[in-house]
């Protein structure tokens, strides 16, 4: 087996950060018991998912009809495996009993042979895999099997893994290119990375093996989704798959020929990342090609400055290069997790640190823009740009939402976000066999044997801040290791001190590289030179033209109406303008700094008020600005949001005729 | 009855002008044949329409099964109501023994008891009148109805005519309030102005009452689209009517009480034409009130530039005030063409001049661009910015088509604009007892019957070129009578001549008022001083802001890829650029000046070319543009197409701080 990074174990690491710190210390404390009462339908208002009760009817404790979208049991998955994190992590042991009591449902609900998914069980017995494009047996599966994972590795109880593996074993015999085996495979990919996670717990070849199949076999002529439909004679469940678009489900070439980004955002990061755990357990170089190919359309032309991904709103697609809408866009949240997913694998096989960057934006932006700062409102969508009274339904802002939401009934955006954020010590450090690696800049302490040694490692990080951080390496005795700092693309004037000494910068594969370290305490100190910065977009990106975006180190900014006004749009700013750091707003997770600057507005006061159309009459005036942090926008009260603002050119650029 | 305007017969009426006599000539020459072999389906590569075989197949002497849309009867109607007003105006002879024919196979395919649908009738018999919603049963049956006056009115031969009064028997017996009738109204607005139609050809009252009922029930609680949903429990035809919205199809209320224009914007129109006729008819002043409402929701809040409307593709529909996307939007040739009859019908019971100023920007600039310089290819959806890579699939722009198309399977555009341009004569002249009503400045010449003597009329329009019309009016004796030439909004310093001396302008609500004729040649000559100008929205259409379009006259202007070379959305222009008139593009129509002026590029150097973010390094260039009339974009081949241009200010603009 290659060896590509690994994570250090969850309940090493803790996280001190007064930003994240806040953030995850909701999904424990309100996420989790909130999600855990909205899946048995208790919350008032909340649209039902009956989630809880579809099992208890498939297991035969309680009778009815079974309810709710085809894929609903992927919500107590998606629970179990975020508790399971929060039990690692060390703040969850509270749920223990809950999880055991629905595991022992969920396992009261699988069929003899394996097969486990409450829609074929109850309503459609007979049909079970004859719809794999719309169905979602194989996706449930997988979440089935992650959560089994989760909690096996957080708990040590095998009861959930059992589960997992006797379906794991069917669906492994089900389908194959053996002679009674299906050909087929996931209309929304998720078994393939699920298989990997659980061959690398059980060491089962089977389930690689059978991951592998899943990636191979997708997209190859004659299209077994194809055929399907036409037995099917069409649709089942979503009419919007009539007329299906294999692009869509990425199943319109062979994953391994794909070179640019389609279809639907998360299956696509979903299967990318699965083919990534492929390309190291697999040693496969034209996997990792098909990989980083696609990786590079998506950040070179196909992702917002947030990290999101998406930017269709119909079928929650990716549509073209540089087509990048900032108001009718997608940018699911769910889809920026599974980026992240895709760039930790990505460094995972390749050590270099680039991923990061990517996998950072969206964490900092979109991911952490998902979610109220009380836990319990959500932001499917992510816009970069709103003016509420025009997302209507029937616009194409109707997918828009100007304010978080209490759930959806396709709730797949906050328990994924909560497992992310139950589980982000993964993103912050990684290791191999002698070397520890610092992929985020996000406060925590963690620990880890190395060769012989523990090492305890304190990170404090003013990344967000003044952009300095500093990292305390404590080892028992002189161990051989080496530590690398991720250098991120932002840091433009990096300065080291190792033990209060200025040192240079020894640099591997974009990380900043340490090694002969003493015995106790090794202090380094990191300062990025971080200050805010304007952004512009590639000229292909139409509609960013003549505009630019403020950011501060990973963190995108934006400007609300509470802090400037109405009529957002008027705004333009001088790149020269003067940007000044000011308070943090009080009542906002993070202590982060807003950003204030002096712009101007452009009126039109040549078109009567009650008119539509009228003369050019333009006004300048000036205003002064306050930008915060785009993650943390919608936490005061609606109003209008704006990402990109005009640039106002005053005798500031080359003139080139 | 009250007095409205009348308008004058087609076939006294020749249109002369160059930019619609070319468009007309195209109806005739090209449309009307080439729309034949589709409606028959002998056009290679053309989506068939089986429209004449449906009606075959309902008469009785084909079999096979009935295929197309629901509605797919309304082409064939459309068809022959175009060819009718070709008949009348002299250009349409040589199909009079096509429709003919074509009228014997409608009245075969018509039931004993009048009924007349050959969806229903072959397909689904037992079900007439169950799906109000999506049947389009009343929908078909007003364009058989104003084919059938059309074609009356201009062979005055009765077979449609009286196969559409069976049908209307029908119709008005089986609705209504009665105790065995169905208390239900339309899915699609039609049938209500083509009874009024009716109603005017036959002066049968019970059509007048019958149209008055369908716009007086609707809307009305309980709903009986609601309960008619339920009856059949969900959607039939069409499943994007799953959860239907009666704002859709204005039966959210009572069309009396509404004073938004909202749901489909066609509906929406032809409905409210309906209204206003019935406003005349009536003399009912709550229904003007309604009328004049929602027309000024549409021109002072939600219609484009160039005279569309319906902000959304999804559903065609109107969406929120002021939410106007350029390139996302419907804007529908069909929903346009509703915007002129509506304006018509205001104009005609108020006799002001002012709604001629909206069916002017629609006519000049969305119905002509509607339709190619060949005649076969066609614009249903307007744009007013295109980037033809963006117009993908399973985008926001997946409805806009970069290029004109050759026939669509919903075609209800092509023969709307055959139609209108057939029947353009009805949109320049109007008449009442004493005075001729010159609406529109489209060159040509009208005979009409005014008291005892016979008015010759000449009217030579320069308005799109030097903004210069003259009108000769020729008497045969002294009779008492008087002109009224619309003074167009966009007309700031008029001069008027009478017999070649300077006159002052006797204004009348919107009409320059001329009586006391000479027998003989009379000579009025209008200047209007048209000059291009800059126009610009409301800053409440937050897409426009900072931004200006072009205008000439009534003629919204645009730039194209072919003349300014590509990413058309770098363009910067001074308000006060000199604007210079140049040659007409040899190979359009209508020899209309071009528009030329120095605008600046603003690039941005800062990003590199294979990278997606960057920094900021503004560069301006300047670049010398030259604009065309919006109505003949896309004639010279595949491009980007802009109108709203972003303003460049140096100094311009007044600094109020």
């Amino acid at each position: 087996m290659a060896e590509g990074l690994q994570s250090i174990k969850l309940r090493d690491i803790h996280i001190t950060d007064p930003l994240f710190g806040s953030y995850s210390k909701l999904v424990s404390e309100k996420m989790i018991p909130y999600q855990w009462e909205i899946l048995n339908d208790r919350v008032e208002k909340a649209t039902p998912t009956y989630c809880i009760d579809n099992f208890r009817i498939a297991a035969g404790v309680m009778s009815g009809e079974r309810k709710g979208v085809v894929f609903q049991d992927t919500d107590l998955y998606k629970w179990i495996e975020a508790v399971a994190y929060c039990i690692e992590n060390g703040s969850g042991a509270r749920f223990e009993r809950i999880v055991d009591e629905a595991i022992e449902l969920v396992g009261q609900a699988q069929q003899p042979d394996g097969y486990l998914n409450t829609y074929y069980t109850v309503t459609a017995p007979q049909k079970r895999w004859t719809n794999l494009v719309e169905g979602h047996e194989l996706y449930c599966a997988g979440h089935l099997i992650e959560a089994a994972v989760a909690y096996y590795n957080a708990t040590g109880k095998p009861s959930l893994l059992e589960i997992a593996k006797k379906n794991a074993d069917l669906i492994c015999n089900v389908f194959g290119r053996g002679e009674k085996q299906l050909q087929g495979y996931p209309g929304h990919q998720e078994i393939e990375l699920a298989l990997i996670k659980l061959y690398r717990v059980t060491r089962d070849r089977s389930y690689l093996e059978c991951a592998r199949y899943f990636i191979e076999e997708r997209g190859k002529e004659p299209s077994y989704f194809r055929e399907e439909i036409q037995r099917r004679g069409g649709s089942e469940f979503f009419h919007e798959f009539d007329n299906y678009d294999l692009k869509y489900s990425q199943a319109h070439m062979p994953p391994i020929q794909q070179r640019t980004a389609e279809g639907h955002a998360v299956r696509a990061m979903y299967m990318f990342s699965a083919m990534a755990d492929l390309a190291l357990e697999l040693e496969d170089d034209s996997m990792l090609e098909a990989c980083q190919s696609v990786w590079d359309n998506i950040t070179k032309k196909r992702m917002y400055i947030t990290g999101s991904i998406g930017s269709s709103g119909i079928l929650e697609r990716f549509t073209a290069d540089y087509d990048l809408p900032n108001n009718t866009n997608y940018s699911e949240t769910c889809a920026s997790i599974g980026l992240m997913m895709f760039g930790q694998r990505m460094t995972s096989i390749t050590k270099k640190a680039e991923y990061y960057d990517t996998v950072e934006l969206a964490l900092y932006n979109t991911v952490l823009a998902g979610m109220g700062m009380m836990g319990d409102r959500y932001f499917y969508v992510n816009p970069l740009e709103v003016v509420p009274g025009f997302c209507t339904d029937h616009s194409y802002m109707m997918h828009v939402k100007p304010e978080r939401q209490g759930w959806f009934s396709v709730a797949c955006c906050p328990p994924n976000i909560a497992r992310t954020l139950a589980s982000l010590g993964q993103y912050i450090y990684a290791r191999d066999q002698e070397s520890i690696y610092i992929n985020q800049f996000i406060s925590s302490t963690a620990e880890l044997q190395l060769g012989q040694g523990k090492v305890h490692i304190n990170l404090e990080s003013g990344l967000l801040q003044d952009g300095k951080v500093k990292l305390s390496i404590h080892l028992p005795e002189p161990i051989p290791c080496s530590v690398k700092i991720r250098i991120p693309k932002y840091a433009q004037h990096l300065k080291l001190r190792r033990n209060g000494l200025r040192t240079e910068c020894k640099e591997e594969n974009g990380y900043a590289y340490f090694s002969e370290f003493d015995s106790g305490e090794n202090l380094i100190e990191l300062d990025f030179g971080i200050n805010p910065r304007w952004v512009c977009a590639n000229d292909q990106v139409r509609v960013d033209q003549g505009k630019m975006a403020l950011m501060k180190g990973p963190c995108v900014y934006c400007l609300e109406e509470v802090d400037n006004g109405e009529n957002l749009g008027a705004i333009y700013v001088d790149p020269k303008t003067i940007l000044s750091e000011g308070h943090p707003i009080e009542e906002l997770f993070g202590e982060l700094p807003t950003i204030e600057y002096d712009g101007m507005t452009l009126t039109n006061a040549g078109v009567e008020e009650d008119e539509l159309y009228g003369v050019p009459r333009f006004r300048e005036a000036t205003i002064h600005l306050k930008a915060i942090p785009y993650c943390l926008w919608n936490n005061r009260g609606r109003g209008e949001m704006l990402v990109w603002q005009k640039v106002q050119l005053s005798n500031n650029s080359e003139k080139c005729n």
